[in-house]
């Protein structure tokens, strides 16, 4: 997608064997790449959150072992130390360890040689990662803009769409989930205005999601998490398009903490409610989602403080509570499988129902 | 109610005839008391919002006219216009035009000779308001604790309680609205824990809700809007007591933006759902809420922007968006009457219904 009228993607490989990254810290009020060289620099990277969401942090994993396999020159030893390092920045993130796993797995596969041939091979398998997750991506828009183009032939005037949190392209490698049937429908000519969920606590929509849309020239509306509700009782939601960071047997989708509370205003005003997601982020094993889908509890400051650009263009975090009060920090929530329109996959459109979703995952046997 | 061990109300006025009042405007960071000595004074503190709140509001108009009497001295032209200064203050808040006009009502009644004595009236007619809503507030709590006391009674454990916005003292003289049963509660020894929904954009939870529990002392959890809905899934709410800015005669309730969001999770977690409020907020002239309650529009810079304090001890302002993007800021939703379990009034709590409505506002005939 383009930053200030330039293509760009969230990860690639240079041609000189570096990994370029977009340093989403500073975003929206600085656009700031880097670039990695080592793999000690990309675990830092994916620890300190140069670089989040699922799929781009596996994606940067994959390179990581990549970088750590030009770095050991053949010290298999210091090779897997590198390997671990990067395995290791983002402990539960399932993609991390799924990408470096599939890499290695590769060069056991292949047997190579000499090390020069090793080093190709993980290039090789981190490329091929990247693409697959680009070309998914871009499938899920394919498959997504359907819901989209059918409401424009109604209505005939331009699609009002929801979103919550960042399943954007900074969060992929490029279109993102939720948002990739948003830009196929922009590049089809489709009118279409966002209403960007700020995302409290950390603001991922108002910091990531508006700056894509506004990089991509899309109009776009910042609301805060509150209003999305009064905005669907008058008529003003066509559709919710929101991302998922797992999905249960049965359907239930956990997603950034107040998915739920804009599913549940949904169904109560008769908006549909989809959420767009990879297939790999079925989970077979959970089918109960509200029991058995963990919930991430992160650090209450993350509520108690918040980063942004002072009048002088500084970058300050400010404390907007009281000093002593205490705050708590779930990430994520369930949104039960009966609230939920239908689940956008890069294989098509299912309702969320365990015969259907364990249906499209059989496909792939 | 209390500030670091003392007793504080949000206005009062002193022996001396100064109006003291506690400036909202750098709370939860700095406590700032500020003495009012003319119309002018009261007007600005008004305008600028040093005190928000609807009873508070009032309260202040009242007082607004005693300070003009004080001063124009007998000169019938000068007060007028003073009196108009301050009823113009906020021209969309209802209570203060109505307590600006009780006061000059009070005039005209006792037709009073010296001017000494018409500042003597206004006084008195101001205190006069002042009492009844401090004595409204209190009676809520000693109605309202009921609930409470019953959920404790079967629950035999600290009771959870959510509330949305700040319906606290600051917003009324003294004990709040929402937060008046909770006060009561916790005096009398029933363990009561408050989640505290910071409510974005104007952060009055995270701010004033927060800082009022601190003070008194209540064990609170500040969290982000988004949360509620999670924390009700999982049985951490036993109850949610809101304010109301306006109820409309069949019972649809006009509260701070996502207070509606609020009302789906509770009922479809089976969580009871009340609203506190004086009885002079029901608006019969109205009866579908949602349709016919207007809803202020606010400036959109309160959702790009937000004030906090830095680390240097600084209150600032930081931009949280994308400078280009543009944001949408509705002070308020409506919660339709099937979603709330119970009105709680200083006269009693009935259902949100009109019947019902109708009966208790009967009775001041």
């Amino acid at each position: 997608m383009k930053v200030n009228g330039r293509l760009y993607r969230s990860i690639w490989l240079e041609e000189d064997g570096k990994v370029g990254i977009i340093d989403q810290r500073f975003l929206p009020h600085r656009f700031v790449l880097e670039w990695i060289n080592s793999a000690s620099h990309m675990q830092i990277a994916i620890k300190e959150m140069h670089l989040r969401g699922a799929i781009v942090i596996g994606v940067s994993g994959a390179y990581g072992v990549y970088l750590a396999a030009k770095e050991s020159e053949g010290n298999i030893e210091r090779f897997n130390e590198l390997v671990e390092k990067v395995r290791s920045a983002r402990p539960t993130a399932v993609n991390l360890s799924w990408a470096v796993e599939r890499v290695l797995s590769r060069i056991k596969m292949e047997d190579a040689g000499r090390w020069d041939d090793v080093v190709e091979l993980c290039r090789e398998e981190a490329n091929k990662i990247w693409e697959e997750e680009l070309l998914r991506s871009k499938r899920i828009g394919e498959v997504g803009v359907k819901i989209i183009e059918e409401v424009f032939k109604r209505k005939q005037d331009t699609v009002q769409i929801l979103t919550h949190c960042n399943a954007g392209w900074l969060a992929c490698v490029d279109y993102g989930t939720a948002t990739a049937p948003i830009y196929e429908a922009y590049a089809r000519g489709i009118p279409v205005h966002v209403w960007v969920d700020e995302t409290r606590p950390r603001n991922q929509g108002a910091r990531l999601t508006a700056w894509e849309l506004l990089n991509q020239g899309i109009s776009h509306t910042i609301i805060a998490d509150n209003t999305g509700g009064l905005l669907m009782q008058r008529g003003m939601v066509d559709l919710v398009i929101v991302g998922a960071d797992r999905v249960s047997r049965r359907g239930d989708v956990a997603n950034k903490i107040g998915t739920y509370l804009k599913a549940l205003a949904a169904r109560d005003n008769g908006v549909p409610f989809y959420v767009a997601l990879p297939s790999s982020t079925f989970d077979l094993s959970l089918c109960n989602g509200l029991d058995e889908i963990p919930i991430e509890e992160r650090d209450p400051d993350e509520v108690r403080f918040i980063q942004g650009l002072t009048e002088e263009g500084e970058i300050k975090r400010v404390l907007l509570t009281p000093r002593d009060s205490s705050a708590l920090n779930y990430a994520f929530d369930v949104t039960p499988f009966n609230l939920i329109t239908g689940l956008i996959t890069e294989k098509g459109i299912i309702p969320a129902r365990e015969d259907a979703i364990v249906g499209l995952l059989k496909e792939d046997v």
